[in-house]
């Protein structure tokens, strides 16, 4: 048996994220039956993350085992023909067999992105639509406040329960170009929904609606409704990840 | 009443192209569906052109008529709140009542959109997928020899019948950026499914398997089978309508 590491990428828009459900249609089931048409065989396909429900993914790693024989050009070639347009295989390789997509990874960087202005069809597909620009200088600045290990229990949705809430932020930026803004920011990991909220609370933040500071009071009081809306998944990108 | 002009976009993927047909969504009902729930009537829109299924716009425009005291920007802003993400208007102007969104058109600019090397899932939707290269000096060759005053009856699908099949070509051009290849054409008027196979004759073109005159076979001989393929609806924006 060798162990298989994929880069894919994906538009998340038609699926219930990455990881199996029943009763829904997600990244992780698509990958896998698509293996099966492929090598005939249908191994668990372990991801890097778990990605939410309309979440898009630039770069994605996951891992599976198969037998030695199959030569990993079945996993480009291959499977890209057989996958659906919005799913595609990028990368193949051979990894160590103890090599895990999920353990192994040191850091993710996401972009959430918006865009405001006239209305665009081709980007309302993967932005948040503003009716108007919110102050960018003022965004990077709350921005700033963010760096460093926190515990991000404030800026996570009741969902999935962790114990560990603590985070380290190593980078967190604010970029526009033309009528787009990016949201950008990576750390060593993310607790469920972190991304939406801190990307909501800037906007609110950039909006004038919340106080440049108010990262501090979240993280003293670990309070929620202190941080600003979950925005919505169409926006959201994972878009690296550091092994 | 007054003459509305509206300047509207959106991505066909979801659509049976413009025209209102039963059993079927298109961009036409939906725009209808809008009016009715913002100004409680159901105006005829008519529009500048028929696309087809899939086919995509990014400047479209079309008419109607309406009372005069409903405030243009009912169309603009309340429209834009009840119309589905992929279809959004962009502008509106009161224009005179003879103006007709048809029949003022002078002329039109389309672009197929094309992509090589690695699969992209956000590319995906809106170009064709190529697994390699063509030669773009070659394409654009062939190109210049559509420039003018032809008759496209070779270029064009049987589906519609017109009585007139010449057209004249004011500007041709293949341009490639990164791993995208943009086809633009413009001319004074398209017959059925003539850019997709004006398009897909310049891939041939470009990768070496129809001859760089070709073009000028067709219009002698008007034998669509020695044009090439008609590609696929997802690569093709209507791009510029000029009146």
């Amino acid at each position: 048996m060798k162990r298989i590491l994929l880069k894919i990428s994906y538009d998340g828009t038609e699926y219930h994220g990455w990881q199996t459900q029943p009763n829904s249609v997600t990244v992780q089931q698509v990958l896998q039956d698509g293996l099966q048409k492929v090598i005939k065989e249908r191994p668990n396909v372990t991801g890097c993350s778990r990605t939410d429900s309309g979440v898009h993914a630039r770069e994605f790693y996951c891992h599976f085992d198969c037998p030695d024989n199959i030569p990993n050009k079945a996993f480009l070639m291959g499977l890209n023909s057989v996958l659906p347009d919005d799913i595609a295989v990028t990368a193949c390789e051979t990894v160590e067999n103890d090599f895990h997509a999920r353990y192994n990874a040191k850091g993710k960087n996401y972009i959430y992105r918006m865009y405001f202005g006239v209305r665009d069809p081709f980007l309302s597909r993967y932005a948040l639509y503003l009716e108007n620009k919110p102050d960018i200088v003022r965004m990077n600045e709350y921005c700033t406040t963010l760096l460093g290990k926190h515990d991000f229990i404030g800026f996570s949705s009741s969902g999935r329960t962790v114990e560990d809430t603590v985070r380290t932020i190593t980078y967190c930026e604010v970029k526009s170009v033309d009528n787009t803004i990016e949201f950008s920011v990576s750390a060593n990991g993310f607790l469920y929904n972190m991304v939406r909220i801190l990307a909501g609370t800037a906007l609110e933040v950039g909006r004038g609606r919340l106080a440049l500071d108010c990262a501090n009071t979240i993280f003293e009081t670990g309070d929620r409704s202190k941080a600003g809306p979950t925005l919505a998944p169409n926006g959201l990108f994972l878009n690296k990840v550091y092994y």
